[in-house]
């Protein structure tokens, strides 16, 4: 979201900060149009100069089949196959510039290629799961049909069925709709793993985690810092805002007593040099607060 | 918290527009030590100057006896007499300059002179209900034996039993122990209302909002946009945040179908005029995404 082109040396410092964090999963950089993304089209550069750590997967976006060669030929990209739903004709149509419907039968183009390069897909998205800015709010059997599809198209294709990613893209769900749509896919797929890309467009992106982690998620798509939107940079129309913050997701997790394998001091640092490298106040909280841990610690 | 002196004008603009949301009780500001708080010297003046909407409770803020006849003495204030206790011994000293235990046997000559002022108790705050960044975690057992001291002394002094506000004034709640916290009060008072006065410090307020909701608590004291500290000030060193934001804080009710009375449009109108007067980024976020009823409505 941020217009800026950062320099290569303070990405791959980011990179390497969230690196020693305990996260298991980083979304470098995409794959996508340089001439539309520009601040992207260095990505695999960026893949390049990161530093290794064991068991850290690095991946990266990609939306188009050309995007996935790049992602496939750039330096050591663990490669997450994903497909794209969505639960919105007209987001679908103003994204993709198709259907709803074509996009999905376009799914199985996508997984087709990713057998024929020896992957299996990974994850399953349907956005705008809650609603939509286009369509308001969005019918909860509408998005469970998905699923289902999902799930029966990956068996007839004799895949092994994706994590199923519930996207709430818009900032449209909350605590109540996150486990009635859990509960819902749960009902028709007891063993499929669920996850939650939840956006906090409107203040309820950790209400929403907790929710879903009251009904057993485990698997959640954040942002440190909450980086990926500028709601703030300017007032009176609505903007998208980035996914609900890594630390402050981290922390609840911590303090509800789940164990995440990650260093929330190292993660706050790391967030507050993000916040250095942007220069503008970003949305995190615990970021700028600090975490209980000294003060457990001082009064011991 | 702002170190700023705001025009008197800017003061009752706000709270004017605040009054036209459908909020039923509003803090306008407070008579304490014009020495030390020179922001709220002229809050009696304010009080002369808003425009009143019948049935809503203009209150103030004092924290001595003086500032109590201050209170008394000024223009129309809606007196709803406080208790203040602590969970943390170390809190209190900090801020009271005495023990835990001499500020709870104050309490009762606070009982006495609002009865002789022909007052009942409205509120009972116990502070630092949940940790304190002087002594660490809080015993639930603690904060459980002075709830039951209020409800016991008040009966003694045949007073009418006030409303249990568990503070967390330094954002140590989590949903959970906030769940735990009310069940505990619940156990031994089932008839006495409860309300929550939660800082947002890290991140966690609009959660703790849904889960005391969710154990039937209907009194929340929140912040209009998240007003009340300035976490972002100065990095590095943890500062104290606001209340849970207002805005965010409603528009959760509202999402999960609780009626509030509040005009969640006019209440974000209110909040970005504070930002204006304020003159930076405020912590609120549906007051810069917007609600849902305008998609909802254009999507009907």
């Amino acid at each position: 979201m941020e217009s800026t082109l950062y320099p290569i040396d303070q990405r791959v410092e980011l990179i390497d900060l969230l690196s020693e964090t305990g996260l298991k999963r980083i979304q470098v950089g995409s794959f996508v149009s340089p001439r539309l993304v520009p601040q992207m089209a260095d990505t695999g550069v960026v893949f390049e100069r990161i530093r290794r750590v064991p068991d850290v997967e690095y991946t990266a976006l990609w939306l188009n089949e050309k995007g996935f060669k790049k992602a496939l030929s750039a330096h050591e990209v663990h490669i997450d196959p994903r497909l794209l739903f969505y639960a919105s004709d007209t987001f679908s149509r103003h994204n993709n510039n198709c259907s709803a419907q074509v996009m999905r039968e376009r799914q199985r183009d996508w997984l087709q290629l990713y057998n024929e390069h020896g992957y299996d897909v990974d994850s399953a998205y349907v956005l705008a799961s809650f609603g939509c800015n286009f369509e308001g709010e969005i019918d909860i059997a509408r998005v469970v049909e998905i699923f289902r599809w999902i799930v029966r198209t990956t068996e007839e294709m004799e895949a092994p069925t994706p994590n199923l990613i519930v996207a709430d893209s818009m900032g449209w769900g909350n605590p109540e709709s996150v486990k009635r749509m859990i509960g819902a896919i749960r009902d028709f797929a007891p063993h499929v793993r669920i996850g939650m890309h939840i956006h906090d467009t409107r203040g309820l992106g950790v209400a929403n985690v907790y929710a879903a982690l009251s009904m057993g998620v485990d698997l959640f798509e954040t942002s440190i810092a909450g980086l990926g939107g500028c709601p703030f940079a300017s007032h009176g129309h609505s903007r998208a805002a980035g996914n609900v913050c890594t630390e402050d997701a981290v922390f609840l997790c911590h303090e509800l007593g789940i164990e995440t394998g990650i260093d929330l001091e190292k993660l706050t640092h790391a967030s507050r040099r993000a916040e250095e490298i942007i220069g503008t106040t970003l949305m995190g909280r615990v970021m700028h607060s600090g975490t209980l841990a000294r003060y457990r610690h001082a009064s011991q």
